[in-house]
């Protein structure tokens, strides 16, 4: 064995790939704990992140013609329990206001008073508040579709919570569409499905499958659940948006009704999806190295960073005009939709200045010292190579192709994420294989182990509870894209007419 | 008397303006109550202003240095006791946080279970949770200045409740900044509050005086607080936004210190500065009229709507490829920074739809039919102007001037305001002409009052608490570019240097 590479990240992901998580986050300085249990504060690099999201997301919203509306953060206890199987999937982990008002108690310190004749739960999802709007928006055939989204803030009381991934607040946006017919339902379900994979893919960089949920994994409340999956580098599972078909559950238990072309009252039907920072997280550990964050150039808060390097004042006025002048004409280009976004760091910090934006991911890095102006050139670092792997070019050749280099690195991940997760995935026909298959056999790297089993399951839910119960993985989804094909059961070797793809998961 | 003219709004202003304002809201589909205690529900017409409003703020703010981040809804209640005024300030108007799930209760219906060991506060303003991170980040004055901001929803259980204006729940921007010096945080107080200002009136078409309010309307915590002021049609006075400067008070609570240059360790100065969806009520208050909201261009959801009219199916082709060229062409232009953002309304409902657009406050309306195309022109009405007043105009020259147009509108708007609150703004010396100018005499009118009152006040808060008492009038600012003048406080006439702005106010 070799002399161990330095790197930016302790412990390396090999070593301990869930403390890698945390530490490439801290050094990235996108996110940190808050000291209120499970609530995350997402820093400004972290947060430009998620505002990109939120546009290039939004924009396709708009563009199916989906309209942003604010629905209340509370949700009367009475709301919550319209919808019998709902309220069960959330009664466990949600916020509850009480009161209205503290004063001060007996020992001086300040406790709640003014209690509420009903509780309110903060939203976990908003079905049910949304739900009774819609009842009042609806009347007749010619409302509909009804097509609305919010971004907002939700809670769920989550015992065990990780940045990003699994936190009791977080922000997402829900889409809840309101349809004549259960066609029409289901064609939104499916397209906001496709809306979602196109963007995780193309601009997050992530590989996903996109499947149904067996119904032990469905929403709460829908009739079908579909989602899209990703593979994580440690070969977990990761679903990364979610698509429900909520038939006419919802709208019978919100009384959302109209009128036909014929006259006659119908309930409507409806559907809710969603996505959430939890891409953020997947975004890390789908890419991520053991340098830290690298960034999908189209979502990334910033495309590249200068870095000035001069010794004496006179070297330093050089540099910095060539800098500002080569900013100035970045940030005039359009990559896709957006504007080249440019930092310049021009801290005199040697060394850790590279390492600090490495750890960022951010897509370029561009040194421009007194040597490269003599050349009318950049010396430029990619993320998605090594990071001693630079290269001098041309400062026009540069500005010409910098649009080009992003794509480049964008394609690069996405492929590497790709490779990795189709090597991980392994159709499994025998049920002693596939044990094998997900039971860690490296008694020092506990964390690794199979990845994506393409099984036969028969489709009975005792099967799927015995194999989650015997070795914590579960059906991730049934592909949508699935062939036909004639096997038998991993579990119990009954007849099954399709594979599935099973998992650990996050 | 003449006969009453025909209006969209029933009552109109002068009949009963409070009633008018909640009826204005209706009639434009801006917003609607919810079912939760005093939260409101943003229709997507609505929300489509804030969204305008939200990016043409963040645009300025980020010019400024300002980085957006996110920070934890709940607060937990040992963090608010930090500072005793602040506490003092919110304790009696916040959303408690108790329980953390729900379990069916004795009588079958659910009740909070899983009492929190400490309770929380969902959030009021966010002084106090966010300074515990900025403690954390800020070590050395290179960290400084700190620039930060989140957009996010704010709870105040307030007991009378009006939408947009006062609400349970509302969404908001606010500002938080770390400095170095008493110096640099007072000018970044002021630069917010320039900024507000610029916003506010190049934007929302809404004159505002900027002024510094006295000690008994000064933000909880703060050591002075800033604000923009403005004119309602009722003469009301309405704050728009605000700016603190916290002195060392927050840092000292939350102990924000960082070493000096010389190596010294010191209390941090902070910022805190705000806006709110409170904007888009005086928004429709300032401008709107008996036909319903008036919306600035600058901020509008839709700039125009294009009204196609037709009697026949063949009609009906051609006008309907008249009007897509149009409105394709139209979508192509630069107002401002941004695109016309154009609506085409097909529906065959005749003149209910421009009523319909009348009432949400489209700037222009644009109606083509097949004598209009005969021409090559179409027929334009300005919600500046009366409904009737329609205007032919060639199609290329609308298309050429419609960023002209739209700007007519909001200066229109802007000079209006400004016109009506000048003449309710008076210079007032004596004691009792300030009573009769704040006293209504008009019986079926009530809500008419005086406006603006200039007048001298000698600094007493006792006076100020007076005519607060007397009158239900305030001291709604000191205006910041207020002339030295020799006078004598209104109330007790004693010697005073300025006068201050006097009103009722929202």
């Amino acid at each position: 064995m070799g002399t161990k590479a330095k790197t930016a990240i302790t412990p390396s992901r090999s070593e301990d790939y869930a403390e890698w998580y945390q530490q490439v986050i801290k050094a990235s300085d996108m996110a940190d704990r808050s000291p209120v249990r499970g609530c995350m504060v997402i820093k400004p690099w972290g947060y430009a992140l998620w505002e990109n999201i939120v546009r290039e997301l939004d924009d396709r919203f708009k563009a199916t013609g989906v309209k942003n509306a604010y629905f209340p953060l509370f949700i009367p206890i009475s709301f919550l329990e319209r919808e019998a199987e709902h309220v069960e999937g959330f009664a466990k982990e949600c916020a509850v206001v009480t009161h209205h008002r503290l004063e001060k108690g007996p020992n001086g310190g300040l406790t709640p008073a003014g209690e509420l004749a009903e509780p309110l739960v903060v939203r976990p999802t908003s079905e049910t508040i949304i739900g009774d709007s819609f009842a009042k928006w609806v009347s007749s055939y010619r409302d509909l579709p009804l097509l609305i989204n919010q971004w907002v803030n939700v809670v769920r009381w989550e015992m065990r919570t990780r940045i990003f991934l699994r936190t009791s607040e977080f922000l997402w946006q829900e889409g809840h569409t309101v349809h004549a017919s259960a066609e029409d339902a289901l064609e939104r379900t499916h397209q906001m499905l496709r809306l979602y994979a196109d963007f995780v893919e193309n601009c997050l960089g992530m590989p996903v499958i996109q499947g149904r949920k067996t119904a032990s994994e469905r929403f709460p409340g829908a009739v079908d659940t579909l989602c899209i999956e990703a593979m994580m580098q440690d070969r977990k599972a990761l679903q990364a948006g979610t698509s429900h078909f909520l038939g006419q559950n919802f709208a019978k238990a919100s009384d959302i009704k109209f009128q036909t072309a014929e006259e006659n009252e119908e309930f409507a039907w409806t559907t809710s999806w969603g996505t959430s920072t939890r891409m953020i997280g997947g975004l890390i550990m789908i890419h991520g190295d053991d340098d830290g964050v690298i960034m999908p150039p189209r979502v990334s808060p910033a495309h590249l960073v200068l870095l000035p390097i001069f010794k004496s004042d006179d070297e330093r006025a050089k540099v910095m005009e060539f800098t500002s002048r080569l900013a100035e004409e970045l940030r005039g280009i359009y990559y896709h939709h957006n504007r080249i976004r440019v930092e310049i760091d021009d801290r005199n910090i040697g060394g850790a200045r590279g390492w600090d934006w490495i750890k960022k991911g951010i897509p370029l890095r561009v040194e421009i010292g007194p040597r490269d102006i003599a050349e009318n050139a950049v010396f430029v670092g990619r993320r998605d190579q090594a990071h001693r792997q630079k290269t001098s070019i041309q400062r026009d050749v540069f500005v010409n192709t910098v649009g080009d280099l992003l794509d480049e690195i964008q394609q690069n991940i996405f492929r590497r994420a790709e490779a990795s997760r189709n090597e991980n995935t392994l159709e499994i026909d025998d049920r002693e294989d596939f044990y094998r298959f997900f039971t860690p056999t490296n008694v020092e790297k506990p964390e690794i182990h199979g990845g994506f089993a393409l099984s036969h399951w028969c489709g009975d839910a005792s099967c799927e509870a015995k194999i989650k119960e015997e070795l914590a993985v579960t059906i991730r989804c049934i592909p949508l894209d699935n062939p036909a094909e004639k096997g038998r059961c991993i579990c119990c070797g009954k007849p099954s007419g399709e594979r599935v793809v099973f998992a650990k998961a996050y």
